[in-house]
């Protein structure tokens, strides 16, 4: 991946035309290129820190070399991708160590200690809320764990219907291995071609389908994690009542207590049918309506989500089509099926007869199509935005049923408030539960002369706005470093001091991603 | 509840007559009434505690009298009934304090902490652990905090479908309550008719109908602890990426971290129908695998529980026909659905399908029926074989599929080799999930001149089966003391690490449930 762009350079397409016009004709545009030619600091690890910790993983495997720190560099934010742009490359690591498996994240962790380095695993590199952003103060350096080496599916239980796979393997690594075996995890965030399964465990992400295979936290039956005190192995049962479940704390420790090394997860066959398509819904309360139906009556697809009013007249679902006209206006909602093919038609006529009850309009597969085309693209439209000069972001949070309104009314009038006129908030539903559901935002307004300083005000005022509501901070981007100062007003102080006494007691010398999540 | 016994003492009806035969013929009969009429030690906690917490909460709520502080003392495990009966009392509390909402509770804490005085929660006193037994050398003091005040239904959100209640609500009240809105929690352990809402959520209790309504720990969104240290509260989402989740880790506290004064719980709407009915298997493994498949393709009634070949011909789920004939032999299965009527309809003609192309044979509704009207019975059923002599007990563990087998036949042969001729090892299934199930073992054996002792022998040789074969050491019925000494092969020494970092954390000083739980 770039350092100051998401994904693969081949398909990042700059702006369509359609979408182009639209930008200059609602922000201006403005070329601002990345500053990607500037140098990095100079990695700051002792030489004798680095023969000793090439002993412990091999020469060939702690890269100091700037191509590779640069790549480690932080995550894929907007203040992330602007800092990079704007030449800031201080939070670059002092090295990159790449173990090759649990024993070696062991040994480098006791390396780690013995020397006083901070460490910060790292699988994708696409966190979105500074989990990658460790504080080095105080340590003698600190270097990117990086877990590119561990990609194994370790095996496979077909009568439980488990597979046990190693944190390096990407989203798209892991499926090829569980398709081999007629399996599928069917965990598909937007970040799912680079994101790894470690990732997915240590941030609770959550999937675009997963109305239908569930969040990764609710996949995950088996933890093998590496911390400073040894090796820790949870998970015997599907459920358990042997005290507080425990896997539970490893899930969204985000790097703070240990490394995941092996995640035994829930797996199904590979559907044989995949099926999609467009309902339009008079307004987004009626469509929302709909979902919750659905989520109470336990009548879920496998995908399922809902654009509302700005977002469906952006046409955000469509790429490839921005500025197109939307001609039949109001709201957007995707629903998929997968499974086998009488499963998939019956979810469907059961779910269709409550859409239809309820006044959404079918209009057909061609919109579900597209969606399923584009749904992993939004990143590399961002970036082309930003080369424009037009700040792109997206935020997120989770609230019962009963506020969904209020907390929608309140997060896009705090990120209007604080950005101004000529801003874009756009929202979507995308994970739906019997009691509640997920917002998701999407930002655009122009950059400015400082983009950086407007966005994080506008972060801080839409979280202000979420914990006011009784919302969560974040619903599957994790806590990292910049919902920090949010999480005690989530958890409590005591929540925090949890925290902190965990963290205590394994990282006792606090050499893991310090500063990230614990409050 | 008397002391001693379970339940009702009008619904104790002594043997069934045909119980009685096969009891004489299979373990001989010894009438062992117990010894009720033994005296309490003297409440050992001095005056001016007793003043000072008669200050906290009203002299009217402070209880020392010999009645209350029995009906306080351990909780329902075969052992505790033993000791009961042999007259052993010294787990006595010094006095039964009960606060009448979270702020009297909160000041009973800061009370216990002040004089160094142990607490004990006590909701139903229904544990089979030793959940109750807490250690009490070197604190001034032990007292029951008895929540049976505190039994309100504290709000209903019906637009997200969730409620909170008051933990000192017995099942039975709190259906009540929530019937009264047309509401259901669904949760149904053995337990129920006793059993409280804080009981159910801090041991991870789970219910005869989950596979349909949800363990409690799955049903629970939102809780409000009085820590030590002040008020917890927790549960902003049905779901959230804001680090761990922390509400699992108050879930299965057995009151070690925190007395847990409210609870958000998932409620449905009161099913307009239910319908119970048998199905027999020609053996428990065939029986078992389509368990897996229902599980395995989403597909679950509302109950779904299979007796093993031995449980099923003593005919145990049907328990005023026990030493019947028991002519069509095989292993007994009930499926319940509970709904609306055509979802009833559909999805038990959708689970019939698979039942009976997997070899099930349906026999009709009486079977099921019966298994409704009997399923909170067998305590009493085993107050009247502990009459005779016959030493009963039950425990359980839960497994991934893949090891159903192998850890059904360990468990199975450490009771019988620990136990000798003569004993009745009985199992069933009744909980299920796609990765795995529950096996719950119920135990008859003669007494004996040491029963106590030979059924600790028998249950340390279990939990050794369960933990070498990987299986959890409770499915449903918590840690307590009993289970403590094999938490740790469980969680691993960091978990037990963990958890006393967590207790130290929100209970500096140990006055929370001391002993219980925490390794």
């Amino acid at each position: 991946m770039h350092p100051s762009r998401w994904g693969d350079p081949a398909r990042a397409g700059g702006l369509p035309d359609g979408a182009r016009g639209l930008v200059e004709m609602v922000f201006g545009v403005h070329e601002r290129p990345a500053l990607d030619a500037v140098t990095l600091p100079a990695s700051g690890l002792a030489d004798d820190l680095l023969e000793s910790l090439r002993a412990v993983v091999g020469a060939d495997h702690v890269h100091t070399d700037d191509a590779t720190r640069r790549l480690r560099t932080r995550g894929k934010s907007t203040p992330d991708l602007l800092r990079q742009r704007s030449g800031d490359l201080d939070d670059a690591p002092d090295a990159v160590v790449r173990p090759g498996d649990h024993e070696e994240v062991a040994a480098v962790l006791a390396w780690a200690v013995q020397h006083h380095v901070a460490v910060v695993p790292f699988g994708g590199g696409t966190s979105v809320t500074g989990g990658l952003v460790a504080r080095r103060e105080g340590y003698a350096g600190l270097v990117s764990l990086d877990l590119v080496r561990m990609k194994r599916l370790l095996g496979v239980d077909r009568t439980s219907m488990t597979a046990t796979l190693e944190p390096g393997l990407r989203g798209p690594e892991a499926e090829a291995l569980l398709a081999a075996e007629g399996l599928t995890l069917g965990h598909y965030p937007q970040s799912f071609e680079h994101a790894t399964i470690g990732g997915f465990a240590a941030t609770r992400s959550s999937g675009q389908a997963s109305a239908g295979y569930g969040r990764f936290d609710a996949l995950v039956v088996a933890l093998r994690v590496a911390t400073p005190r040894g090796e820790w192995r949870l998970g015997t049962a599907p459920a358990t009542a042997a005290g507080p479940d425990l896997r539970q704390l490893v899930l969204g420790s985000e790097g703070a207590f240990g490394v995941i090394t092996e995640v035994t997860v829930r797996v199904r066959p590979v559907p044989a049918e995949r099926r999609y398509e467009g309902w339009r819904w008079p307004d987004f309360a009626t469509g929302t309506e709909a979902m919750r139906t659905l989520a109470q009556a336990g009548l879920l697809p496998t995908v399922l989500r809902l654009s509302d009013e700005a977002e469906s007249g952006l046409n955000l679902a469509h790429p490839d089509a921005i500025g197109q006209e939307n001609a039949d206006g109001a709201c957007l909602m995707i629903t998929g099926y997968e499974g086998e093919p009488e499963v998939v038609e019956a979810r469907r006529a059961a779910v269709a007869a409550v859409l239809e009850a309820r006044g959404g309009r079918c209009v057909g597969a061609e919109a579900g199509e597209a969606w399923v085309r584009g749904r992993f693209d939004a990143p590399y439209l961002r970036d082309a935005l930003l080369d424009v000069g037009v700040l792109v972001e997206t935020l997120e949070t989770a609230t019962f049923w009963s506020r969904r309104e209020a907390v929608y009314d309140v997060v896009r009038s705090a990120l209007q408030a604080s950005l101004g006129e000529g801003t874009l908030v756009l929202c979507h539903v995308s994970h739906v539960y019997e009691t509640g559901c997920s917002l998701y935002f999407t930002v655009a307004t122009p950059g400015g002369d400082h983009p950086l300083e407007r966005w994080l005000a506008a972060k801080a005022a839409a979280s202000d706005a979420m914990t006011a509501a009784g919302a969560t901070i974040t619903h599957h981007h994790a806590v990292g470093t910049d919902h920090k100062p949010w999480l005690t007003r989530e958890i409590g102080e005591l929540g925090g001091s949890v925290l902190r006494a965990v963290k205590a007691d394994l990282d006792p010398t606090g050499v893991l991603n310090p500063g990230v999540l614990v409050p």
